[in-house]
């Protein structure tokens, strides 16, 4: 294979650090050595402090971000179990689709993609309606929105009775997601975005009370590779064999999340605010319009309007020949009308924004738009000057 | 991480072939990058000959062999569709629990664990009460045993109408897999045995009878992950967005393959033989029963019966902390009864067979058995000897 260097800023996967994918390339181990074993309860651990939860339940499923949350539901409702997802986006929906496909009768709260959801919605429709299951989406990559109040979306669902179940696969290791406080009762995630790690495993979390719930099941969970109640037998000592785990993605992923945690969750947390601060203003100042509610913006997944004048699929083709620079556009209503730029992991840094910039300069050239020489750039490194004092940067 | 150097001598993961684990450190591709779809592209040319198919329909499930196999049931059963499952071992158990989980309407026939299927069965089975999916187990780790005939089972199940589901988990790359010629609708596979990668990814398979059978679903697939009608739009011109595709893993895989087809599957057949031919007569000259009927042993998985007065558990933890070399039991009635002992993919050469073999004799000495000082080694040597002449060797 030969493969030419991407600098990925699409919605994932993003580059990984290096040193990801060399312990990626270590030799294997077999799948109850005691070594390997080692490296799980390691990887337990550090999801834990990622997750900011003291769940013992809180180790990883082997599917990408989707095959989490599909064993979040999977594992959460039976068939006519009433689920109450909170849509405003494609990971809305598909929450919409795996609580039907496993039989559920399901209501949503909804808002125009663009937007986020107002916690008001989902206590009225809880009042209305209880609910089982809540889910939602905390960063929906798909219209680049933040989810705000979650802590009283997770007040609300105490209070009805409903297990919040959120999907982090975007927001985990990237803006604060506060499993505990927020009183969240299962989140999962996915190892390509902003853990920094190629994709391929879901990290996930759940407390007592979800567990409890997997165990008064009255039906068997329909996939069997997706049931958490044994998939957690084999993530702890009991060491029930399951399926053979990814050795590599485990090792890949024991080495993001360790990389995590020695740079500090908050560290990180400034250095993507920061990253997504700088692109933003750098767009603006090349007169491009962002996406959606400015109140409510992703740091790591910036969405813009496609200016005028500019070909959606030939215009990225160029970005990726001329320059190694991938970005995507959307879905559904958003498709060929926003392009998405991931400054995710790895590439939240400064230079992938300038990079990304004067490719974007290039480009937007040479379909005709007048962009003043470097507005971006510039506008983007003054914004990001701020560092703060206790802020480490990554090696 | 530091981790130590293992010989993988159980049933999987095996040892990859360095240049597998080097590609898994290669720079990431995004997901629609024409440089990654055209590996996928590869991926799917190489499986199909692996396979000895035509079938377009010729790709990889983003979980490890389990997924593959849910894939398959999760995708052809509809709940009441009747499945017949030709059982024998654990594998055979997950099939029934699978179909079961899906809704099907199961029925067996069995054999006792280390023996194989009477395809007549099947066909007095089909006649007494006919089946839209017959599903086997071509090579049963749990017992180390092939299943012959598979020609005969797939003319059977031609004839009664009914869908032929195999998982080839531990045979692919080993041993022949004929899908065509053996008339399979379904196949399905895993990365980490005869293949030589790590763990994480599931090859599958699938003819026109079986892709007319997923399109003629009254229901939609319970699993979203798992549904291949979706999978197939993925990995096809149409590169329908399902999820992200684990591109290390898909590295590991195209390089795993291409090192298969260069090396030549019937080399590899041979290869595969030999080594098994030489670790079982080793094993016999060590004095050490097999287990299982002997016209039917598989050659990559070899199933011992423990010697009278070897310690299981603190046996195999002597080997693995003494010689780095991995051995593991096996499951429900054979726990702690028999060993497996697995040569494949880059594993199966004489080099493992009589390093296994000379771990083996120390480990048996220290539990007090007289064993006749390198007669294992000896007659493993003699045993693999014969090299036909077209055979070539891996590099």
């Amino acid at each position: 294979m030969e493969l030419p260097t991407r600098l990925l800023c699409g919605t994932g996967p993003t580059n990984p650090d290096p040193r990801v994918l060399r312990a990626m390339s270590a030799p294997l181990l077999g799948q109850f050595d005691p070594e390997f074993t080692s490296i799980m309860e390691d990887v337990m651990a550090f999801a834990r402090q990622v997750f900011r939860t003291s769940n013992p339940r809180t180790f990883a499923v082997s599917a990408t971000g989707r095959g989490g949350m599909e064993a979040a539901i999977a594992s959460l409702v039976e068939p006519g179990d009433r689920v109450l997802v909170a849509n405003c986006g494609r990971f809305g929906d598909l929450f919409v689709d795996l609580a039907t496909r496993y039989g559920a009768r399901v209501s949503q709260v909804t808002a125009e993609w663009g937007h986020v959801i107002d916690p008001q919605k989902i206590e009225a429709s809880l009042k209305r309606t209880p609910a089982k299951v809540v889910a939602i989406v905390h960063g929906e990559t798909s219209t680049g929105m933040l989810q705000p109040q979650m802590e009283e979306i997770g007040r609300i669902c105490q209070e009805r009775d409903a297990l919040l179940v959120v999907d982090a696969v975007v927001t985990l290791g990237g803006v604060p997601v506060e499993v505990d406080d927020w009183q969240i009762d299962m989140c999962t995630s996915g190892t390509q975005k902003c853990l920094g790690c190629p994709s391929g495993m879901a990290p996930v979390t759940y407390n007592a009370r979800a567990e409890h719930a997997l165990a008064d099941r009255k039906n068997p969970v329909v996939s069997n590779y997706f049931d958490l109640s044994q998939l957690q037998r084999h993530w702890s000592p009991e060491r029930l064999n399951h399926h053979t785990l990814p050795t590599s993605m485990t090792y890949g992923l024991h080495e993001a999340l360790r990389l995590i945690v020695d740079e500090g969750l908050e560290a990180r947390w400034t250095r993507h605010r920061r990253a997504g601060d700088a692109l933003k203003a750098g767009l603006e100042a090349m007169g491009v319009r962002l996406f959606g509610d400015p109140r409510h913006r992703l740091p790591m997944i910036t969405a813009m309007h496609i200016p005028e004048g500019v070909p959606d699929e030939a215009a990225r083709a160029q970005l990726l020949q001329q320059f190694g620079i991938e970005v995507v556009t959307s879905f559904g209503p958003l498709r060929g009308r926003i392009w998405r730029i991931g400054t995710m992991g790895y590439n939240a840094e400064l230079k992938t924004v300038v990079t990304v910039l004067a490719g974007l300069e290039h480009v937007f050239r040479s379909s005709g738009l007048k962009i003043p020489q470097g507005a971006g750039g510039d506008a983007a490194e003054k914004a990001y000057s701020p560092i703060s004092t206790n802020e480490r940067r990554p090696p």
